[in-house]
């Protein structure tokens, strides 16, 4: 409907859903986000243990929010949080949404396009809607974190506990939860598993984690991943210019072999630029990220580049 | 969010609501339609005898879709068809919503709008969404008049006549009735009043309608005006290049003299293209279109010329 040509507005989307191992819920939630023209899927993330989905897609500013609109509709018909089990804190249906500028717009651009998500979300599918984030207005709560807490609570306990949304009705939605929207920069959600205790992980957890005293720009949170019997340290690099990727897997090395365990694979959730993947080039192990993972990569594969 | 440049596409939106009356409805829906990005409230024109507003807005492609959508939002929240009275056909509180090509873009594009509009409609409003105009499915019924006749049905009687729509459920909305959505080239609707009997002006419209003979793409429909104390010949001229507006305004002219009785005065009601103005210079009658009442007038005040 709009030109896409090489210098026009280009905007990721990379929603997180609550459903993780149902292929044809998946399938149709792929179909949904990818539906409205100009806008292509780049990735799509399952894990069974999170039982959480991450799409990545982008294209034209307004084509990634009708996209967008399609794929929570999708989403709130087929998932029901009520019978939703996973090891990821979530509030809802379709948990996350944040908007990123990847070409000639900006996070002011991308904060407008969550707040008119979130105004469909709140209004039409009555679905409570927090802006986080850059999307976040003043004095109210920025974090995920402070939105959310760092529990699974369940659509019950939520209702007791939910502060009044930015969009919508002040109780949680039946079976869909609430969301969250924000914008942000570009971030890199990387994992590392390992063959150890939870309680191990955890340790590496609060060790890598910025705000308990680890490196600068990294979020961590430890999960036990029971279909493979392993643990997680599943973490965020906010921006990895202030703290490389190889930084941060070298950091967890040290971390695991201090209390005695080896890394059994890692795995990037979504994309990465592609100047992150600086030093990475002589890594061996399973999951490390390629350069067919970047955003930059896919765009070109989509003709998006 | 998209640029709008000169060479950039442009659609025009001139959605019918259902309320003529209320002030402060009006405005509301007025700011709705203008609230996405870009997109320019060029007209309103409201009547309080058909108790009907017509818009005229305009964009690029996606931010009308969404300006659509939030206004739709509106009419439903503020639209009660169970209060409603008016003299002209219509079936909801979002009548009738065409996409119209203004500009680098195309009838079939505009149909594509009116497809996902009918289907934010349909699925997230639950307002059944019938498809008009280059926008309907084949074997569907193409215009207006097919689609919902032309009375005014309570949503009771419709509850009982309405066909399966395209989108939404199989009942008119409880309050908000049910909608068309269309694609189409720009048409000039042109109302005609008179000082006499409604039988007259009916007579007039049947012999100025294309499909009882009249003139080539002429539609006509007779109103009586309670609040004005006339009646009125309400036409739609579908195109300007077969039919001018000057020839069409001296045959009116001609069946009213034949049936004794002059004309009070005309209205236009939207905008038209400028070069529909040809032979109107010498018009002295009030109500007859003015350069600034033309499509590109109004773009070009707007910014987006």
């Amino acid at each position: 409907m709009t030109p896409s040509g090489p210098g026009s507005p280009l905007v990721e989307c990379v929603p997180n859903l609550s459903e993780g191992r149902d292929r044809e819920v998946i399938a149709a939630l792929e179909a949904a986000a990818s539906a409205a023209e100009g806008v292509k899927l780049l990735d799509s993330h399952s894990d069974p243990d999170h039982n959480r989905t991450v799409l990545t897609f982008a294209g034209p500013p307004p084509q990634v929010l009708l996209a967008t609109m399609r794929l929570a509709r999708e989403a709130v018909r087929r998932i029901d949080m009520r019978a939703h089990s996973g090891v990821h804190p979530r509030m809802g249906a379709i948990d996350v949404i944040p908007f990123v500028p990847l070409r000639a717009t900006s996070l002011e651009s991308c904060a407008q396009l969550a707040r008119e998500m979130a105004r469909y979300l709140g209004e039409d599918l009555q679905v409570p809607a927090f802006l986080y984030g850059a999307a976040a207005a003043a004095e109210r709560p920025r974090s995920l974190h402070d939105i959310r807490g760092a529990g699974n609570l369940s659509v019950d306990a939520m209702s007791k506990r939910l502060r009044p949304p930015d969009f919508g009705p002040p109780a949680p939605h039946p079976t869909a939860g609430a969301s969250a929207v924000g914008a942000r920069q570009p971030l890199i959600a990387f994992n590392v598993n390992l063959e150890a205790d939870l309680e191990v992980a955890e340790r590496i957890a609060r060790a890598m984690r910025a705000s308990s005293g680890g490196l600068r720009e990294v979020q961590a949170l430890a999960f036990p991943l029971h279909s493979r019997g392993l643990v997680q340290v599943s973490m965020n690099l906010l921006d990895y210019r202030v703290t490389g990727l190889s930084q941060l897997l070298a950091r967890v090395r040290e971390l695991a072999a201090d209390g005695g365990v080896g890394l059994v694979g890692c795995e990037l959730v979504g994309l990465l630029p592609a100047a992150a993947m600086e030093g990475l080039e002589t890594e061996t192990m399973p999951g490390i990220p390629r350069p067919e993972d970047t955003i930059e990569a896919r765009l070109a594969r989509a003709g998006l580049g």
